[in-house]
C-alpha cells in the first residue's frame, strides 16, 4: 500500500474533534454521550450511513473511550472508521432481544448510566416506524441535550472543511457553466439539467477518482437545476420542477451543487432569457446590490441579526418590502442548511470559520402590479467565508446581468 | 469589488518569500539583487512574462526596497503587481540610451553598486539576440551569485504551493482518464491526443472559470499524449511524437500535465494494448516494484542519492541494468523538472515539503533479445510530497496493469 494524498478529512482531525467532545463531557461531569444523529455521527467518525429503522449509535465516556452500535449489516462499514475503538453489533430490529437491550449492557459497561450522560435524542428517533426504549427508560434518568455544544462546534469549519467547500464549488461551478451554455428558448428544464448535472458529474468522477466519495444519502454528484423556478414560479423561493418549456422573457433561478465528503455549497444564480426589461433590471438591480451589502457587512464580532437588520433597512429606504420574502442566508457545512441564520432573530456573533450563504431575494407576482413585467424571483446565491477581518466570497461564478443573459 | 476566494499565491506569501531573500541580503551584508530569470521573477513576485530580448529584470536592496524593471509594453502588467514597490521601465530595446544605461541609473539610487552586490547571471542573458553591458560593466565589479540560495528557499513548498500542485493533479488526472479511454487500435495518438485534452481544458476552464490562470508561457491547460512513446518508440524515453497509429501489442508511456498558476505535477503511465506477453509484465511488474521501492525509501534527512542507490541495487540484484536509462526523479515546482534530482550524484538531504517524481523506468529494445517481445518503455511517473515522516502519494491514478491495459 502506497501513501495517497486524499482530500477528506483526516483521522487526526476526527480524534480531534473527539477531544473537543470529551472536553466537555469532563468540564460538565458527564459519564458519556450518545449520538444517533446521523449528521454527528458523521461529523465525529466520518461514518456516513442512511438512517432505518435499525438502530445506530455513537457513544463515547468521559475517559474518551468510543464505540459504535450498529445492525450486522453495518458491521464491517462501522469497524473500516479507525477513529471508532470498539463496534458492537445486533443481529437485526425488531429482533428478540430489543437491540436496546444489548445497547444498555454496553452502555453500562462503559458507565454512561452511573452519572449524568448526554444524547442527542432521548433514545433511537422514530424513523420508518422505529419502536423502543427512550435512554430515560434504560437509564432510569433523562440525558442532558448536547445539541447546543454540537452546533457550537460545527458552525466554526476547519482548514480541511473549508477545502472541501472550496472543492464543491468547483464541481457546481462547472455544473452551473454547463446549465447556462445549454439553456435556450423551446427545451425543457429537465433536458438541460440532466445534460449539465451528467456531464458535471463524469468530469468531475474523472478528476477526482479515488479522491472522491459523496458521503451524502442523496446527493452523489455535481448537479445543477432549475427546480421550477421558472418565469411566473420564480417567484415562489422553493418550488418544484416542472419540466416548464424555456420561453424569452422568462427570469430562472438556478441552484448548483456537488456533495464532497458530506460537505455542501451553494451556488444560485438569477439569469433572463433575451434582454430584460426595466422592471425586470429594476429588481435584478435591487437584489445585487442587497447581496453586495450583506457581503460588506459580514464580519467577525457581529451578531447575525444585525446583517439582516441592515439589509431590512435596504428593503425598507427602497420601498422593496412588497418584494421580500426571506432571511439574507444560512450557514452551510455537513448540512445544506444549517445554523446560525443571517435574521433578525438569531443574535449569534459571527466568527471566523463560520461559512454562510448569503441570498436576500426579491420576488414580484402579478399581483404587485407596477411591477407586472418584472414578474418572477431574483436570488443570487453564494458561499462566503468568514475571515479574521471580514468576509470572502468562495463562490466565483459571475453575478452581472449581462453574464447572465441567455441569447434569443 | 467584492472580496472574492482565490487559487493563486497570495500577495502576503510573495511578501514572505521578500522577506527572507532580504534576511540573506544583509546576513551576507549584500547591497542588494539584481534578478533576470523568468521563473525567479514568478516566484518572488508572480509577474509571469515571456523572455525575449527586451530585458526585464526584478532588484531588491539590503533596505527592502524593491523594483522592477521593464519596457513599456510590459508596464502596467508589471504595476498590476502589488508585490513590487516601483516600476521603472525603457521605451524599447535596443534603442538610444540603451536601457541598461537606464537600469544603471536606477540600481545607483537604490545602493546596489556600492558594495558587494549579487545576481542570478552577470547581465541581461542572451535571448533573441540580446546584447548588453554586464553588470561587471555597469558596476566595475562582478556580482556574487544568488542562485544556490534561491533554488534551496525554492525546493521547499508551501502549503499553498503544494495546493496548486494538488489541484494540477486533479486535471491532470481528468485528462489522462480521457486520453487512456480514447485510445484505441487504428486510432493515431494525435487525435486522441487532441480530443482529450482540449476536452479536460474545457472542463478545467468551465470548473475553475477566474480561479484559474496557466502562468506559462508554454503551457494553456490540460494536456494528457503520448510524445511517441509507442511501441517500439517508447524505449527512447523523451521521444517526439510522430503520429502513429495503436496497434495491438504496443507499450505505450503516457504523460499528463495542466499549469496551475505556473506549478507543475507530473502524472505518466505506462499503458499496454491487448493482453500483455510474459516479457511485457515482466517489465511492468519489476517497474511497479521499483516505483514503489522507491516511494517507501523517501523520508525526510535521507540524501538523495541514497533513494538513487536503493534503486541501483534493485535493478543489478535482478539483472535489470542492461534497461536502466535514468535516475530516479527530480523536483517539480514552477518548472516541469528542477533540483534537487534524485541521483546517485546528488547528497541534497530530503526535507519535508519537497515535491519529487518519481518515475524509474525500465527500457527494452530490440538489442536485448532475451526480451524482444517486450519491446518499449515501462514508466509511470507519480508526484510525491515529502512529509514530516515520510513521503504522500499525491497522484492517484491507477498504477495496475489490469487497469492500464487498453482492449482492443
Amino acid at each position: 500500500m502506497l501513501p495517497i494524498s486524499t482530500l477528506s478529512i483526516s483521522n487526526p482531525e476526527y480524534q480531534l474533534r473527539l477531544k473537543k467532545l470529551q472536553e466537555h463531557l469532563t468540564t460538565q461531569s458527564l459519564t458519556g454521550v450518545i449520538l444517533t444523529n446521523r449528521d454527528y455521527l458523521l461529523y465525529y467518525t466520518g461514518f456516513a450511513f442512511i438512517p432505518t429503522e435499525r438502530p445506530i449509535a455513537f457513544v463515547m465516556n468521559a475517559a474518551g473511550e468510543t464505540g459504535m452500535f450498529v445492525p450486522r449489516l453495518e458491521l464491517e462499514h462501522a469497524q473500516s472508521r479507525a477513529v471508532v475503538q470498539r463496534v458492537d453489533h445486533y443481529l437485526e430490529y425488531p429482533s428478540t432481544p430489543h437491540p436496546m437491550q444489548i445497547f444498555r449492557t454496553r452502555l453500562n459497561e462503559m458507565g454512561i448510566f452511573a452519572g449524568n450522560y448526554t444524547a442527542d435524542h432521548d433514545g433511537y428517533p422514530w424513523i420508518f416506524g422505529y419502536r423502543g426504549p427512550t435512554f430515560t427508560d434504560l437509564a432510569g434518568q433523562p440525558p442532558r441535550s448536547i445539541i447546543a455544544f454540537i452546533e457550537d462546534q460545527m458552525m466554526i469549519k476547519s482548514p480541511a472543511e473549508i477545502a472541501l467547500i472550496k472543492e464543491s464549488i468547483k464541481w457546481a461551478n462547472l455544473a452551473h457553466t454547463l446549465l447556462q451554455r445549454y439553456t435556450r428558448p423551446g427545451l425543457t428544464e429537465t433536458e438541460v439539467t440532466q445534460r449539465a448535472s451528467h456531464e458535471a458529474t463524469h468530469a468531475m468522477l474523472d478528476a477526482l477518482g479515488p479522491l472522491y466519495r459523496a458521503q451524502s444519502y442523496f446527493s452523489h454528484g455535481a448537479e445543477a437545476g432549475y427546480r421550477g423556478q421558472i418565469g411566473r414560479n420564480a417567484a415562489i423561493p422553493h418550488a418544484l420542477a416542472a419540466n416548464l418549456t424555456f420561453q424569452p422573457g422568462d427570469v430562472l433561478v438556478t441552484g448548483a451543487n456537488a456533495t464532497m465528503w458530506g460537505y455542501f455549497s451553494e451556488l444560485e444564480r438569477t439569469m433572463i432569457i433575451g434582454k430584460a426589461t426595466d422592471a425586470q433590471k429594476f429588481l435584478f438591480d435591487h437584489m445585487l446590490a442587497l447581496q453586495e451589502l450583506a457581503i460588506h457587512t459580514l464580519r467577525p464580532g457581529l451578531p447575525c441579526a444585525e446583517v439582516d437588520r441592515t439589509l431590512r433597512a435596504y428593503y425598507e429606504k427602497h420601498d422593496l418590502m412588497p418584494h421580500w420574502k426571506h432571511h439574507v442566508g444560512h450557514a452551510i457545512g455537513l448540512r445544506y442548511h444549517e445554523g446560525p441564520f443571517l435574521d433578525h432573530g438569531d443574535e449569534t456573533i459571527i466568527q471566523p470559520g463560520m461559512v454562510f450563504t448569503i441570498e436576500p431575494g426579491l420576488y414580484a407576482t402579478p399581483s404587485t402590479s407596477q411591477l407586472r413585467s418584472g414578474h418572477g424571483g431574483y436570488r443570487h446565491s453564494d458561499t462566503v467565508l468568514i475571515t479574521e477581518t471580514g468576509a470572502e466570497v468562495l463562490t466565483y461564478y459571475p453575478r452581472d446581468l449581462e453574464s447572465l443573459t441567455i441569447p434569443v
